[in-house]
């Protein structure tokens, strides 16, 4: 027989999956002796059989009798008697919180006759009245599917013929006859008096919350959070206790340690003759602890020894909601307390000191996302300021600059020594000169994913992106912020000062104070530079940082790598804590000034042509290759083939049709124009995406991955000379299909040992391919074959696995997802598990079985996501590389995986993935 | 102890992957007691031992020896003897025919000694030395590596000193010497005699037929033909037998029956005194088997036994070779021989009239492509003819018209009766109705994948395309087809008649004479009308096709259904055996004139607006869905929602903005189409296959989906009212997540139950989705919560899964992957199996778990396609759905699949595809 019924003395909190979060708690704090109103909870299995069967089990209602018989006996009074009755509190409580998602039923036991017996016994009529009054409206709601807005009007109806606008100027006498109105509105509405059965109430109460997990609703919110459908919640039945029966009562809200500081001590909010809605609902101010301290010492030092108890057992800080009822202290709930960024770091080390917990522990409780708060420098909070427009937080930190529209412009500024923000509709591959040069983007256009964001955060400049209540006109180089209806517009012109916040997409005009960042300074100085002048809770944090951060080193298996396309990033990289390139990509090498080189490789029109523009070509790509492997010498360093289009080099097609047919009208000389349009129509295509990019251009542009290829081995025969340790590996992008491996294999290992024959040395120099197509992760068991490495490409493969491309996912509906729910976070933020991290898995576990030594990375944006970091790790990838800047978070989260999750490599293999 | 060496009468047919493909032939022929020469086969296995140590088995040369004193015993000659030589010809022969790809060494046992044995023995001496010299000359290239051209040099050195031009001119004396400088040759290349112990060159011979597995082109071959590595050749060592020793000796191929016609009789080519070299090379004019039997009249009547002994065991058409060596005949190779489309289903219905196959046996040897072949119409193979130029066969078929050169040209010359050949660069949605008014399409640009391939074929058009050898001028109304060199350029004009073959790709000015498909008129009009004034073996054909479709009508498990978008193309899909629409694509709905309509939606500046445009949508829907129905009642009807990105209603950008640039500077009014471009570019993706369009699109264009599954829900009350059987299905294209199917299917059932409620009926309306993105058949198991039916939308899946687009394929870099062999055959024509299919097996298998009575189907281009079609009967799918002209192929192969494959449906249920 299935016990569906646990009393809060038999469960404890390891019983979240059939007592839920609430009911778990409230049991383990029962069994270590605290004042826990007495109550049962109904299990979430109970709730499972009533919502398939769709009537309660029959053994449920039994089983409910016996417990309410034993916590009848144990406070002595009767669940609804007419002179001293038992009141009880009826809450749903899923595993997972649903915040506001399911229902609750207070005062259940109120009838007409016990309403009398609760005025008596509390000797407060209006009390008693209010308190029936409350149950008849909220149980009308929930239990009996009464529009709210019918009690609501009652009410306002009562105050209004008395003249007042307050609840609390309504007297026993008008709260009775209010009840006796809500008591006909339960008849009209429903054809059924209001139930005057106690435990009938009760029953109802219990299925109604037991509904409550289907409401559309409730389903919608646990679609979004992936919270499966068939849990089901626990419902919790407690005896009522009482903050507001005179000034010997009470309620608050406390904390076992400050959640900003960590420091011990005592910090909450009480307030005396109330109820817990009061103290959340702000409408009454607050007393401290101290206070409550002085007005019940009693109470209060016994508060102080149930939070040392509850921070001792749950060795975490704690939060606390308590009542007083008469001098008598009830404990209504705890659980483990939220905290800031900085306090989450401090609080962690404080509990290893105070040998609460050990190191693994605090690592745990710590996340990347605190850490790369905490690397931003911040508007100081203590200024008033009031936003200009507000966009997407697209990329954190606080940046205050000169405006300036154009990368040129960016560039010469800041050559001056002035701090610039780049403000542009949206920013491409052409505004990268000017985002190195500025300390902050802001762009009209785009949101979190666009270029603008994803290549600030990659650089770690701070970014707001679509602030669309700005208008940007790079013409007249001016902004234009409209007011709110009204209001003036502002409008801002190339020099003025302007401050963005990335944190919060907020942009003000003129500059904002701003705090830097001691954890910044730390990850790049190191300590001992870091705490010079800072003051003692600053120190604290760096110190925690630098704790944690090499606790994760020592644990982790993950290697963290950088994507770095130069020798500058690759140094910045490695200065903090790059244990190697996972990706540089050759392209940003010809960009700028250089793009005209290979423009001249695309409109060669004879092969000899070809030749001398890859030529001349060489010199450039073996210097970068060689300042690259210097700056990373004795480290891993993988480069990866030229990758985008080629007409990414070329103008824009429809521009140069603009320029041609004005030419035309004009009369103008326009042959050059003509030929390059040719050009541009050749390489034009409709989905460039999907086109002739990657290793297709390889195996079409004779002689491009050559030349390439021949520069990187002429590099790391220069470093070898030079006495360095180049340990270069080169990586084919786009692959498909294992044939274009051995054909590209083919060509390259030609490559190398010719130059290292030429050179008389040996070279190794592994070759590998990115996985960022899922026919590669389908077809992984082959390609290893060819590979002596897989680097997911996981931005290029979220987009062939869902369809969308990044660059117009933004634009088009990427907001209305969010927004109903079909994304919870974008996937090119945090790897999608279910549908690209299966085509991962599939290619780990089949790779290996090729080629167990494969190496495995991932050098997608994903590389540098928490989230993403923990699930690379379980699936036992070997490395994961992201922008220098998210390197620290990288390796704090690779520690957290190996603590949370343990050393997995290969775990997977045994796996079946696809069962 | 293993068994590498098998004599002819040790094996039989079903050892091919041991003795390969020969030598399991020969050994059957031997244990038919046929007169084969005496020879063994050394396995594949000695093969693969040998390629993976490097050496032969220690025991190979032991069971070698044995082999040869076995042979050498048997014909009673020694292997090289002085006297009276045996001699061996070695040749390779795997499991797969990789024809050209290996080698083969002829006349070992040659020596300076032994040729005069066979000079003596043969009384032939110029035919010893002609022996010897071409052993060494074969040898020395294939054994020993020596360059060809050596050798041809001498000869033709020689030839050139006596000055003939003839080998044949060479006597005895002459050749002998050649044979001492071909022995020199060797001498030089090597550093080594050549070999002059037979037993030496015997085993280097064996050895390098080993080695020539795994030469560069071999690899290459059986990486493009998808044959594994590690299969290895077998060697078979056969006793030479010359058909060149006179006037009583011959050579000749010859077939069981009329490879044509399939009629039995005596059908071959014999060439007395000659090598079967002398056959194929086609030097000499062969004789008739007649002939051969007034010649040689006791051979030619063992022939004929031997034919029908082995048309009897082989139960099909053969195909032999033979020599007569002296009156005596040998057999030397036989196997199922080829034939043309039209003789594989006459002979496959021949034989099961004389009772040597089964119907099912019939329906195996005939094949949709050999179907679809049947069902063009065919220039007459007797009239000569010079093409113009020649382009991609792209849709086969023969047209001949005038030529028009756009949409508007070709409806209006149509509509008076002329046949019409659209002439265009390339085509586009645009060009539609031009193509349905014309017989067949020409284009410059493009390929097999190109727009204009794809959209003939499926109207069952003819195509030629990327025929670059013209230039199409559509202002001047010209083709100019360049000359071969130094040839004076051809330009036609519009109206000029013009024929293309869709089945050769050729081009012609002026009419070839077009011969009509019988084929085609008994699948469109019946067996009845289709025979009446036919030659009696144009019946024969039609007779065998319909019986033939029939039997795979009564045997398949896969339902046929068709992509059809109109009520027209839906009556000629039923009359062409459709059983139901797999997809109606809504968006056709909306082309020419009512392409404003969308525009209306799409440039709506207020809700308002939007509603009215798509109220005023709404009735046309409903009649294009109630005149569907009727056409397919009581049928099956899959009606897709709207799937492309609404920019492909609007003008073109670029177009538009040079349209704006021009106006400008012409000082010409330009407002409206301002007002459109601000349209345009705010819907402007950079690649729009991965953008806004699908589900995507209702979710995010209010009212859009809405309008579209009212006009079905109505049309489906009509349908009722008027005492129709309508069976429609709505399908929900690129969902990626079933949280978007959710999404959807509430907003459908709400209004579907709504149009219900309205008027008073039970509308049962199924709703599926596409599965078109990698994440659809990764999540299949959760999207099928969802869906009532999957359709593998192969088309889109294919480009996702390989990340390239199909409109941008063949431009880029198609030709160049078709050419390395990275492709055999297009995946957009023959499904991908181990990329794409693998995610397909994987959603069959887990939407199925999750709802057991899922309905599965493909609506792809892959739907018509033969060996598809295969793949989709093994995974179990219920139907496959294609355009109406593939039906007839798709019944066709539907039913092989069943008769070759076995009823499998839900077999994979059980397999675990991924290990």
């Amino acid at each position: 027989m299935d016990q569906y019924v646990y009393t809060f003395t038999e469960g404890d909190r390891t019983m979240g999956d059939l007592l839920g979060g609430k009911g778990a708690n409230l049991a383990e704090m029962t069994r270590l002796g605290l004042p826990v109103p007495p109550g049962f909870t109904i299990t979430t299995e109970a709730c499972r059989e009533y919502l398939a069967a769709g009537e309660p089990p029959g053994e449920l209602r039994v089983q409910v009798t016996g417990a309410l018989r034993t916590l009848e006996d144990t406070v002595g009074r009767r669940l609804g008697d007419a002179d001293e009755p038992l009141l009880v509190s009826v809450r749903s409580g899923a595993k997972f919180s649903m915040p506001g998602m399911m229902e609750t039923v207070l005062n259940v036991g109120l009838t007409d006759v016990s309403v009398h017996g609760l005025a008596l016994a509390s000797g407060d009529a209006r009390f008693a009245w209010d308190s029936y009054r409350r149950l008849v409206q909220m149980f009308g709601k929930t239990v009996l599917g009464i529009d709210g807005e019918v009690f609501a009007a009652a009410l306002d109806a009562a105050k209004a013929a008395k003249d007042v606008t307050s609840d609390l100027d309504l007297d026993a006498t008008d709260l009775e006859r209010l009840v006796g109105e809500f008591l006909a509105i339960v008849r009209t509405s429903t054809g059924h008096d209001f139930p005057q059965d106690p435990r009938d109430q009760l029953d109802q109460a219990i299925y109604a919350v037991f509904d409550s997990w289907n409401t559309d609703r409730a389903r919608l919110y646990r679609r979004r959070e992936r919270i499966p459908n068939d849990l089901g919640t626990a419902v919790n039945i407690c005896t009522m206790v009482f903050g507001n029966l005179g000034e010997s009562s009470g309620t608050g809200v406390c904390f076992t340690r400050d959640p900003a500081t960590g420091h011990l001590g005592v910090y909450g909010d009480y307030l005396p003759n109330a109820q817990g809605e009061d103290v959340v609902s702000g409408v009454r101010n607050t007393l401290s602890l101290e206070d409550m301290a002085r007005l019940d010492p009693a109470s209060h030092g016994e508060l102080r020894r149930i939070m040392r108890t509850l921070e001792t057992h749950y060795r975490d800080l704690c939060d606390i909601e308590f009542t007083v009822e008469r001098g008598r202290l009830w404990m209504l709930q705890t659980r483990v307390g939220k905290r800031t960024a900085a306090a989450a770091f401090r609080i962690a080390v404080q509990l290893v000191d105070e040998q609460l917990i050990t190191l693994d522990d605090a690592l745990a409780r710590v996340s990347g996302a605190q850490l790369a708060l905490l690397m931003f420098p911040q508007f100081d909070a203590g200024v008033e300021r009031a936003p200009l427009t507000r966009g997407m937080a697209a990329s954190p930190g606080a940046a205050v600059g000169r405006i300036v529209f154009d990368s040129a412009t960016a560039t010469e500024w800041a050559a001056r020594g002035e701090q610039v923000v780049l403000v542009r509709r949206e920013t491409n591959p052409d505004d990268l000169e000017g985002m190195v040069a500025s300390i902050g983007v802001l762009t009209s256009r785009g949101g979190k994913t666009s270029h603008a964001a994803v290549v600030a955060r990659g650089m770690g400049k701070t970014a707001v992106c679509g602030a669309d209540g700005i208008e940007v006109d790079p013409v007249a180089r001016t902004v234009r912020a409209r007011g709110a209806s009204g209001a003036q517009a502002v409008v801002l012109r190339e020099g003025d000062v302007i401050s963005i916040d990335g944190s919060t997409g907020e942009v003000f005009a003129g500059a904002v104070p701003v705090v830097p960042s001691p954890v910044a300074r730390y990850l790049e100085e190191g300590l001992v530079v870091a705490v010079q002048g800072l003051a003692g809770e600053a120190v604290e944090l760096v110190v925690a940082v630098d704790r944690l951060l090499r606790h994760a080193d020592s644990v982790r298996r993950l290697s963290v790598r950088a994507n770095a396309d130069t020798a500058e990033d690759a140094a910045r990289a490695r200065s903090l804590g790059a244990q190697g390139i996972g990706l540089c990509r050759t392209e940003h090498m010809f960009l700028g000034e250089r793009r005209v080189l290979i423009e001249r490789v695309v409109l060669a029109e004879t092969p000899a042509a070809r030749e001398g523009a890859l030529a001349d070509l060489l010199p450039l790509q073996r210097q970068d290759v060689i300042e690259l492997l210097e700056a990373m010498d004795g480290l891993p360093t993988t480069i990866r083939l030229l990758d985008p289009p080629l007409h990414e080099f070329l103008p824009d097609r429809a521009e140069l049709m603009v320029r041609v047919a004005r030419a035309e009208e004009r009369g103008e000389p326009h042959d050059d124009d003509i030929a390059l349009l040719a050009a541009v129509d050749r390489l034009h295509e409709s989905n460039p995406m999907l086109g002739l990019r990657g290793v297709r251009l390889g195996l079409v542009v004779p002689g491009l991955f050559a030349l390439q290829v021949r520069a990187i081995a002429e590099a790391a025969v220069e470093r070898l000379r030079a006495g360095g340790r180049p340990k270069v590996e080169i990586m084919v992008p786009l692959v498909g299909s294992v044939m274009e491996l051995y054909l590209i294999r083919d060509e390259c290992d030609g490559i190398i040992t010719e130059v290292a024959a030429a050179a008389g040395l040996d070279l190794t120099i592994p070759i590998g391919t990115m996985v960022e197509l899922p026919r590669a992760a389908l077809t992984a068991f082959r390609i290893a074959e060819a590979a002596e490495f897989f680097s997911f490409g996981t931005n290029d493969l979220t987009q062939t696995t869902w369809g969308f491309s990044r660059d117009d996912v933004e634009a088009g509906f990427f907001a209305a997802y969010l927004d109903k729910g079909v994304f919870t976070v974008s996937p090119f933020e945090s790897l999608d598990v279910d549908g690209v991290g299966r085509l991962v898995r599939l290619a780990v576990k089949e790779g290996r079985r090729t080629r167990p030594d494969l190496k495995l990375g991932v050098c997608g944006e994903h590389g540098g996501d928490p989230e993403s970091i923990h699930f690379f790790h379980s699936v036992g990838l070997d490395y994961v590389s992201c922008s220098p800047f998210r390197i620290p978070v990288a390796r704090l989260e690779a520690g957290r995986a190996t603590v949370l999750r343990g050393d997995v490599r290969g775990a997977t293999a045994e796996d079946d993935v696809f069962d």
